[in-house]
């Protein structure tokens, strides 16, 4: 599996900004993601709190493909591209977008 | 379920520096987390790429709890004090430690 991952930080503009943030990204982003061709598994999460220190995180996404190939079709995808744009309009700077990949021979035993 | 996220970024010295965290982590600090209490799953990503732009972020560590008593009560353990201390000592400075929880209700009908 190849994984692209999302963390967004907090927009400005208080609580009110945040939640309008999450209102756009559930109503006109994640419907984008979720039509991308090859996209095996989608999962939001809320970061609830910074450990040690303060973090300006407030969501991490996760969505899954098969292999490399089938991230790098999904993002020449009309849906992906499309979900780009969206971005750029609703959380302009906002986003760190990463590509993951297994990191399992680093696991101890009984746990790969 | 409740998920600790642990970002590190890029140590200091290079791809030899890169190379001997990744050795120390797998070989002192996830066998201590391997051990804490309630951990329901363990998973090790490496970041190959950051999309649109660089990232200094070099691994995602996923673990996740039944719930936030159950990480609280993980997070007190002997285990995992002994990895924080662990992570002091090979990795200062580099880790960002998230607490995440489920968001599903963003998620268009048919991913929930």
């Amino acid at each position: 599996m190849t994984t692209l991952t999302a963390l967004y930080r907090r927009p400005d503009g208080g609580d009110e900004a945040l939640a309008a943030f999450e209102r756009a990204y559930a109503e006109t982003h994640l419907p984008l993601v979720a039509a991308t061709p090859g996209l095996r598994s989608l999962r939001v999460q809320r970061v609830v709190q910074g450990l040690g220190a303060p973090t300006d995180l407030v969501l991490v996404t996760a969505m899954e493909f098969d292999d490399r190939a089938a991230l790098d079709a999904a993002l020449a995808s009309d849906a992906m591209r499309a979900a780009g744009r969206n971005l750029r309009e609703i959380a302009p700077g906002l986003a760190t977008l990463l590509v993951l990949e297994p990191a399992e021979e680093l696991l101890p035993d009984g746990w790969r």
